[in-house]
């Protein structure tokens, strides 16, 4: 069975239940999230094998972690222990019009962002492996971090895994420059990238007159395999619409548009890349610009980062079919 | 008073809370819910007496089934109890765009699937009813309950009740050659159906042009008194349209067309059910797919199978007006 | 820095979680809520020093009133304090189209409406007071709290502090004849009215061809120093339209209007007038109008009464800008 | 088969969960009490008949007050509706040692304390009848509830039914002289007494060297058929001791002290009650001691001020038996 | 790493939060639970690999059991998945003294009763393995899981592998005299017995005048490699000591006894059964002896059948020490 | 009146409910802690009034603390306010014998971890204070705190306040030799001291053969006006026994032993401190360590760090009487 390895930070996710104001709250819910977690998690429930390796806190909060990532069967026996550092943490608190919804990270020095080349043992994880994934948050969390991101990629390539990256720019983590000078220099290990026009535009300057241009640039430029652009129409806080694009050999892929009633946006560009890359690992672009859509549609009707959607769930929502109702 | 007697089969009922999914969830709301029951709850709620028979087992499960119909006024002095067999139970997933709503039955073996001719007295139910109301549900559960129901159809007719059956196909339950084998003989003892084109589709063959004309077709080939067919239009999981038409003697009945912001599906047609029987006993077609919609609209947004409605707010929302607002 | 002080009722509040009827619930959220305290806590979130006035039965619910609202820093050691009487309560029921929501009332004979001429210092009180602020619901509480509104807004008058009233006719406290007597009277006092047009009808029997007429027509007959008429659009019961205009010295000002997604409509109107008073008092009607819609719109997303806006997400609301989107 | 008729009050009931205090929390459980439901509840639960009469304001809660206590299978035919007044509320906190529980009551001019003599009618309540019940509670309501609850015991007497009262202090609702005075009145139409001997102190004067004392002067002064004596030892604010004894026609019968884990004290008194009479009509003053006793074990074990035991399970813990354990 | 493999049924569990009692209650946790993945999830958590093969419905229940025995590092990929017959389910009552915790299962024809000899690949499940666990719930599940339970303990035998069962009488799956003609024919494969004198008796009708004679008796007549017998004092339904034994060779082990403060009891017998296998197989039988203690007592302190204690922690207790306290 | 400042760190906390363990928990309940914070709030609830100095990022965790401390009336306007570094939290966990209650702390590089010398303004705050409060916690939470601390307390001196400190060694902020060197030094300015046997040994070495000892040799050292020793027996974890003696010029005072029924024993210490500083200032020794006792033993009565006791509790309770009771 094919095997995707990704490789990044996942915190507890703290968020007021019944639409309560962070500051208003009398009580979290709680659940786990990271990008790349997020994605380990979706492809396993798809049907391929997954491996998630982070470096977490020996507590119960870590063990929270990777007890939730294990839950849906993503092999968590790569992750790197300590008893030093922290388990980073985010609140999110659900918006609705015109209040936005928010995030704040509570990230700063966790067990993650003090690793060290030469902890994990690359060969020994990427073995058997098909394809290795993280995003631009993990080099964002601390220089040495970035070292170890840069490190994976380059080993995976080596061992012959192709390499995807979801650029994902957090503006809280680093400044536009900064993304710009690492990003470039690892779009030089990346095969596929899946990203969104906004983030394009800030971390590589890149814009157009149409998705397909932005993706077709970006392909040229960087030599990709393929490339993956989202679109997220935000109609209002509990409205969205979503979409997706994609470009491979000359060749643009697309898509219905989902009518999403949002209960959970946060992971949805998670589980999007989830889809497309099962689609893709075991289809190619066009299954995967379907599967990727219908994976995320799904998720964004969940509460969590985490995707519960089932294999058939997603083939039945990517064939497509008439008005939703109930099944019984 | 006019007396309403329903059979039929009621179920613990378990949903998880916020949007969470079935496999996810860390919790369950509790209801109870059946078709027949809720029909009983409305109606009574509106001001007619009914009374409600099943078999249940007598354990806490069993005596929440009981309690829950009770609260609102049914008489369930007619159940019948056994130290056998189990209570039915099923899960309610709430769905949301383009997620649908599902339904989980673990309903086998109930006590109520194990009745058997001769059990209920129902010379002694019958005496001083005005009406028997059934679904297409309860014979679908077993062998025996499908001669009980039978029986008690027989027995309701020639105690001069009129009989009324809502047709409501399972697919779960058995086939659509099964059921019309069935349902088609149970047509003789029938005055009033309640049902929609695709159960009629599906369950006796009968389409149409229009919902007139099915109407039309069912009531002369079974030569029902008056017949109600249901529309619903599920714009999104949180969004649908409601409207229902009659048929009575070659009239045609109809009403505005509900918006409804849905909290909670389930129970919807049987609250129109209710709503209809109810305005049909106390006034006439008219009266009843009025009160039919109504009750049904109102259903629709509070959480659980049974409406919590009052008479006065079914006739105000009957009697139309503006747009709603906050009554303080 | 600029003072406002508000009198008026605060209640304990309690609404059904999960859009259950208030029939059915198991369990109420527990708010504190009351048009003057709602108006006293935004306005100090905004940035202005308050102080609320009100009588208050010294047990657990009555010190909870005081907590909740003193929690968002205002000052409430003017608050009298009784071993008798009772603390008011209010349940509200949220609806779903097409059923409203709904308030009951249970406030009879609560510590304010026993309240007497005298009790207050109104002079201490008042010392260094910009605004005095109360509603139309005070006076209709009790005869003696009708007469210590008007011994209030005598007195605010007289230290030189400008008073505004909030209309807010409530038909289970008093008739619009009463209504109309006493407000009338108490118009004398007034330099600034919030109201809606429906108050206005029903209150003052004024109506007009436009909103801008009837705000004129106010000011005019009131000789009021500045009139704001709120406008909402119940679309359905969890989509409004809101917005508001103000005249002020023969000029109008008006807004753009705010499509919600309710959270909780109440306390809405509350939230306006407290944005309107700030942005009135530290800058004129154009940014009263526009703070006050900002505000309300932010309030309406939040359960309870009370807002928890924050300055800053004001201003960038009501500096308008694109579609809302997640912040992180 | 026997029935036993109550009357009384009955309110909604607000208890913060997990031990927060009132002042504090942020939501509230709902339940309904009131001593005579309590015991109508119970005494149905055990098996024999039962009607509640009380007085209710016809919205939401004064609905849920009767359908709860319907939900147990109590007859509330006999309920008088009214659109005035209000339903009487309380609010219970639960302690830990050293702090102990408190209730508030926010009960005043409920529609039960509005009811007038001739409003109810009485020769059809007790048709049929085999007890009638009431407690101290309701004649201290107000002047009205004392007039009605002498005409209901007179007539009870006059139709030949026993009369049981719980003597029922409430220093909250009239002082030892006011209660003196009017139970001392009511106590000629009394057979049974249900007490404790605090109560019997505060209201009669009486004490004594023993329970048994106290028991026997009860009733010789006021000629009762019996006397039941309820002794709640508060070992702590989660550790009760309890037991009661019974004197009839010169014999006393005691029964074993239960070590109780308190859930819920509140309602312990009334089942003991409603046990008391169940097995003193079914069997005698033995039975009724040991079923009283074993009915509010049981119930103090459950939150809420209503038993949800069965009449097995009274049974077998009135057997005794060894140190309880798991049934599986 | 030695390897457990456990064989039997795990269920969906429901239990009504804060001591509602079954028939009362409007919510419940959600746990899953089953005695020998309760043995594989603490043996794991204990530091040895365990899989867990079982027979499931592939739905959202189904999956939930299997998740939430992977969520602890347990291998899932031996269960056996059908589209047939359902999750069996179980309802936990928390009891409080003198009320009994209850337990209702609702479990006929779950998946397991339906599973085939030749369905599971045992010489696969057992390459490696070290220890084959399972439990006399097992075998009374139906007669095919009794002849799968057999050939599994058969085929571990062959492999090499000891066999441990915890005899775990249960009188609402069979007769005593069914589980003696079973159990007494299993014992001949197995090497270690886990149970409690009051199941010896009732399953072998073995008795002595002391635990240690049972013991003694029950290694000699079934010719054991060793026994261990479990002994829990229920004080109340809050408070029970804790303590066992074991019998090797001849020689006798005991421990302190835990004075637990329950929080959930279900699991305790099994967590000690982990407990004790972890410490056997890893140091002897004096070493189980007193990790099994620690393991079951840290167990009884949280909600669900599942333990979440580290090995840490089961270290620091079977240690002993003085008067717990907070760590901070 | 009197007032009371108070300078430390206050965190958001986050616990499980219904004794979940940290790993297992899918929600938290929210409180806001921290001993200084704690003294705060229980001085104002006794009655005199206090203000407390701390240094929060200004997000709404940062505001949430501010308001929980300011709801109770705390002044809060001394607090220091920064857009940078972030709020501390921490994680209790609640444990039942055997398994112990655990806390894990988050807190590093949180505001007042980089508060320094000269940021507050001391002369304003001191500004009519009687006495100036802080814990061992406070100068352990970084070298800039150690010197802010340091700071205050001589100018508390200077500016003619009362200095108090409760010792409260944290092992996870410093070793004991870092804790001894500094403390001896602040012990300087202290004026008043409030620990415990088991610190005191800890920090200072100072053991002796009975606690009078111990507080005899504290106060000769240190030169201290007044010590008070807090003895707490762990009983379990749900069952503790609490007392404290003070030793002042010679004389010893003690009090009775609490028996406690455990609902939260963190910032039990805490509330001591507050009652015992209460109880001393206005009354002397003797009214401070009953006081304290009294006011510390209400507080482990309710969920979260913070004190909801009144006045008149305290009172009633320090008097003593009987067993505890309802009141009603």
């Amino acid at each position: 069975m094919q095997k995707v390895i990704t490789f990044g930070e996942t915190m507890i996710r703290l968020s007021p239940p019944d639409n309560n104001r962070l500051e208003q709250t009398g009580s979290f819910d709680v659940h786990v999230g990271g990008s790349e977690s997020n994605v380990a998690v979706a492809i396993k429930r798809l049907g391929l094998d997954t491996s998630f390796v982070t470096r977490l806190t020996d507590n119960p909060l870590g063990r929270m972690v990777r007890n939730k990532v294990r839950e849906h069967g993503v092999d968590v026996s790569s992750i790197v222990w300590t008893e030093e550092d922290r388990v980073g943490t985010y609140y999110v608190e659900y918006g609705a019009n015109p209040r936005p919804s928010a995030v704040i990270y509570d990230r700063k020095d966790s067990a993650i962002s003090k690793i060290e080349r030469g902890t994990v043992d690359w060969k020994e994880v990427f073995a058997g492996g098909t394809l290795f994934h993280t995003s631009g948050i993990t080099p964002a969390l601390s220089s040495s971090a970035r070292r170890v991101t840069e490190e994976a990629m380059q080993k995976a390539k080596k061992q012959g895994l192709k390499v995807s990256v979801d650029l994902n720019y957090r503006s809280k983590l680093w400044s536009q420059e900064e993304a710009r000078e690492c990003m470039t220099g690892l779009m030089e290990f990346t095969d596929i990238l899946v990203t969104s026009e906004e983030d394009t535009e800030r971390v590589f300057g890149i814009s157009g007159e149409s998705y397909e241009e932005v993706a077709e640039t970006l392909a040229e430029r960087f030599d990709f395999e393929a490339v993956a652009i989202t679109l997220r129409d935000n109609i209002s806080m509990r409205r969205n619409d979503w979409t997706a694009i994609a470009y491979k050999d000359g060749n643009f892929f697309d898509d219905m548009t989902y009518e999403l009633e949002l209960v959970d946006r946060v992971g949805g560009g998670d589980s999007f890349t989830a889809g497309f890359l099962y689609g893709y690992l075991t289809g190619g672009p066009d299954k995967g610009i379907k599967y990727g859509n219908a994976t995320s549609a799904i998720k964004q009707t969940n509460p969590g980062d985490l995707n519960w959607c089932t294999l058939e769930e997603v083939k039945n929502l990517a064939k497509g079919g008439g008005r939703v109702r109930i099944s019984r």
